[in-house]
C-alpha cells in the first residue's frame, strides 16, 4: 500500500479560494463526501465534495465532462441520493475519483472554467444521511471508556475479562440515525431508581452523549466469508462523525442480559461530511499496546496494523445551553482528545466483525466507540466527565450540566493536524435535546 | 376491532381443490403472504399468496382485473419483489385484500376464470426474504427460556430483576437473514475453554438453534412519535417462523457487557410465508401472567391485550442429520411447544420498542425469542434441550445430538389448529449447517 501520494502535498493550492484558508477544514488535501441539496430548495438530494467553504456538486460534475474513465463513472456513482453506489466500487476507484477531484481543483487546472458552475456553498446548503445504513454497529473500542464507565455499572468489575481479546460490538439501530442538526425528543422509558421496589416510567433524567466517530463500509463481502485484516482496510470507505446519544438510566435497568436498547435506539447523529482513509494516510501512527497487555490474536494482528493502523484524529465535544445560545455565545468545550488512544484499530473492528461470516454491505455503519482518552477531562461521555454524575461539569456564566438539559445542542468536531501536512476536518456534528412529548 | 368476520368462516372452500384437503397449511382461511419466483427461472421475484398447493401470483393477479378499490391498490402493492409497500398500507388495506382473495378464491367465484392463470405451483417455486428488513429486533419473551439459559450463563443469578417488567430486546444483524433452505457455514470465532488462559479461534464447537416467530412491522411510526399499547397491532402486517442459529460458544465469552453480536450475526432464516395477524384471529387467547407476577406497567397493559393478546400457536422442531437424509428418513422432531407460553404479547414488544420514540418502519422484523414452554422437552434450543450439553437428545437409528453437527437440517413448522376453526399454517422453516471454510 503507498500511503502518501501526489493528492496529500501540502504545497498544492486550490482555485477555490476558501480551500487555501489557514484553519479551513476542507483544503484541496481533503475532498471528503456528502450528500446535500440547496436548504429549503425541494431539489434531490445528491453527492457532493468539500472545498473549502463550497460543496462541488458531484451531479453537475459528472454531467460536466470533467472526469474521464474510472473518475467518471466513481463521479457518476456518488452523484446519486445516496452514497452507497460509490461505497460499492472500491477503492481504486475512490483512489481514482480523489486524484482526479486534486487535480481538478487545483489552481491552474484546465477542469476550473467547466466545474466552477458545480459549486454550490455550504452555507446554503442541507444534508441528508449519506448512505442507506444497511446495518448499524457500534464498537466498544476505547478501553479508558470500558473501564470509566464498567465502574458506574460494575463497580467490582470495570474492565470484563474478554476486553483485551474480543473487540467488543453490538447491533445498533439504523432507523434513527440522523445528520447533523438532528433535534430529537427527550425519550421516555423504565427505569429502577435506586431503592424503589419497582421501575417507574418517564423522560430520561440521566441523558448522555458519546463521542464516537462513524465508519463507513465500503465494498461488502460474501456471507460466510471472513475479511483477513490484512485486507480489512480495502472494505472501508471512509470515516464520519458521531454522538451515540445516551439514556443512562433506562440502560442501567434494561441492558442485562442482552445488552444496550431503548437506551440507544431513539437517536445517533452523524456528521455530513465522510473522511476517506485515503485522505487521512498522513495521520497514520503505529498502533501498540500498552506493557503488559496480551498481543492480540492472529487475525486480528498484521505488520501493516501495527506499523499505521491507528489515525491520530483530534477531537473535541462542545455544549451549548439556551441561556448561551441566548446570550449569543458558542458552545464551551468539554472534552478534547483523540482517536490515537482506541485500544482497537479500524482494521481490527472489521475482521472481527467478519471472522464468523457475518456479510458487511455497502455503506453499513460501524461506530467506534465512546472514544474517551487516559485522562478524564479527554472523557467523551458526562457519565465519565462527572463521575457518574456526582461533578457537574462548569460552564461559562455560573451553568453546570452533570446531564443534558432540554435545549442543550452538543456539537462534536474533529480534525488532523501537524507540521509538514495539510489540515484535514471532519466539519462538525451537532445535535439538539427537544423536550420530552 | 372485530375480530371475526366472513373471511374466518371455516365451512369456505376454495376453487382451489387442495386448498380444501385436511390438515393443509394453506386453506381459504389462512392466504399468507411471500414473494416467489419459478425455481431457476431468472424471473424476477414478485408478491404471492398461498391457496393450498399453490401460489396465486399477485403480480398477475393484479393485472387480471380481478381486484378494484382498496384491494387493487393492495395487490398492485404486494405485487412487487418485497413486500414493503404492501406492508405500508396498513390494515384497512391489507383486511380488504383478504376479503376479495377469500371471495375470489372461493368455489363459485366469478374471478375464478381470470385467477386460474394465475397460479404457480408451490413445488415448483422458489423464495426470497419477503421483505427489506431496514432493522431487526430480538426479544427474549419466553421466561422459560431466560430461566433455563440465566441458569446455564448465571447459575445463582438464572432470572434478572429486570425480566418481569421489561420486554427485554436486542438489536440483531439484518444482512444475513436468509430465508427457508438456506444454507450456510459454520461459524469460526473466539471462544474461551474451561480452565485455559487465553481464548482460540476456530470453528464453533455449540452450534444452537433458536426456535422464534418473526413479527414483521407494516405502518411504520415517526421518529419521536411513541405507539400506544392500544394501537400497537394496527403496526403489525404478519408473523413467520424464524431460526436464530446460535452459536453458543463464541456467545459466553463475547457477550458481556454489551449482548450477543458474532455468536448470532452470522445467519437467521425465516419462513417465507408471512400469516397476517387477521388470519390469526381464531386463535388469539388471553394473556395472563403466573399468580403472584406483578401486572405489566400501564404502558404495557391494555384490556385487549389481557383478553386475547397471545396467540395459540403450535411450534414444532425436526432435527434430520446427514445419516437420517441419506436412508431416506424424514425429520425427528426434537421440541414441540406453543407460542401462547410466552411472557410479553406482540403488543407489548411493539409498544415497549416505541416509548422512547424509536422509529419501526415498513418491513422491520420483530423475533419473538426462543419461545421455550413450561417443561424442558418444550424447549427451543439444544442448550436447554440438552441441558447445556450434558444429556443427548436421542435420534432414530441411535444417533445423538448435544449440539448441531455438519449436515445437520433443521425445520421449524407451525400451525394453529382447533374444533370448529380451519387450520392456519406457516409452512416450513428449513436451515442447514455447512461445515466451517
Amino acid at each position: 500500500m503507498t500511503l502518501l501520494n501526489e493528492t496529500h502535498d501540502p504545497s498544492l493550492r486550490s482555485w477555490v479560494a476558501s480551500a487555501n484558508a489557514a484553519g479551513n477544514d476542507f483544503p484541496l488535501q481533503n475532498l471528503p463526501f456528502a450528500v446535500f441539496r440547496r436548504k429549503g430548495s425541494g431539489e434531490a438530494f445528491r453527492g457532493g465534495v468539500a472545498i473549502g467553504d463550497q460543496i462541488l456538486d458531484l451531479s453537475a460534475a459528472a454531467a460536466s465532462g470533467a472526469f474521464t474513465g474510472v473518475a467518471a463513472t466513481a463521479a457518476q456513482a456518488g452523484a446519486q441520493d445516496k452514497l452507497n453506489a460509490l461505497m460499492a466500487l472500491g477503492e481504486a476507484a475512490w483512489s481514482a475519483l480523489r486524484l482526479a477531484l486534486s487535480r481538478a481543483l487545483r489552481e491552474g487546472s484546465a477542469q476550473q472554467a467547466a466545474l466552477q458552475g458545480c459549486l454550490v456553498p455550504q452555507a446554503e446548503a442541507e444534508y441528508d444521511v449519506p448512505a442507506r445504513i444497511g446495518d448499524y454497529t457500534d464498537f466498544y473500542t476505547s478501553v479508558h471508556h470500558a473501564t470509566n464507565i464498567g465502574k458506574q455499572f460494575r463497580p467490582d468489575n470495570p474492565l470484563l475479562p474478554n476486553y483485551k481479546w474480543v473487540p467488543i460490538g453490538y447491533h445498533g439501530r439504523a432507523s434513527s440515525i440522523g445528520v447533523s442538526g438532528q433535534a430529537f425528543h427527550r425519550p421516555k422509558g423504565q427505569t429502577m431508581p435506586p431503592g424503589a421496589e419497582m421501575p417507574v416510567v418517564g423522560p430520561c433524567k440521566r441523558l448522555d452523549i458519546e463521542l464516537e466517530l462513524g465508519i463507513f463500509v465500503g465494498k461488502g463481502n460474501a456471507l460466510g466469508h471472513a475479511v483477513p485484516i490484512t485486507q480489512a482496510e480495502q472494505h472501508v470507505f471512509g470515516i464520519c462523525l458521531l454522538n451515540d446519544w445516551s439514556a443512562r438510566d433506562i440502560q442501567g435497568w434494561e441492558y442485562q442480559p442482552l445488552g444496550p436498547f431503548l437506551s440507544k435506539n431513539f437517536a445517533t447523529t452523524i456528521s455530513p461530511w465522510v473522511v476517506t482513509l485515503e485522505a487521512l494516510a498522513p495521520y497514520r501512527v503505529a498502533f501498540t499496546r500498552p506493557e503488559g497487555d496480551p498481543a492480540p490474536l492472529p487475525y486480528l494482528d498484521s505488520p501493516a496494523n501495527q506499523a499505521h493502523g491507528a489515525f491520530d484524529i483530534q477531537l473535541q465535544v462542545g455544549l451549548r445551553t439556551p441561556r448561551m445560545a441566548q446570550a449569543g455565545q458558542g458552545d464551551a468545550t468539554i472534552c478534547r482528545t483523540s482517536y490515537r488512544h482506541a485500544y482497537w484499530t479500524i482494521a481490527q473492528m472489521l475482521a472481527h466483525h467478519t471472522v464468523n461470516g457475518c456479510n458487511l454491505q455497502p455503506g453499513d455503519l460501524l461506530g467506534s466507540g465512546t472514544l474517551s482518552g487516559p485522562t478524564l477531562d479527554q472523557a467523551g461521555a458526562l457519565i465519565e466527565l462527572t463521575t457518574g454524575g456526582k461533578k457537574p461539569v462548569q460552564l461559562p456564566g455560573g451553568e453546570q450540566r452533570v446531564f443534558l438539559e432540554d435545549g442543550d445542542a452538543v456539537v462534536i468536531r474533529g480534525w488532523c493536524e501537524k507540521p509538514g501536512a495539510a489540515r484535514v476536518g471532519f466539519g462538525e456534528c451537532w445535535g439538539t435535546v427537544l423536550p420530552a412529548l
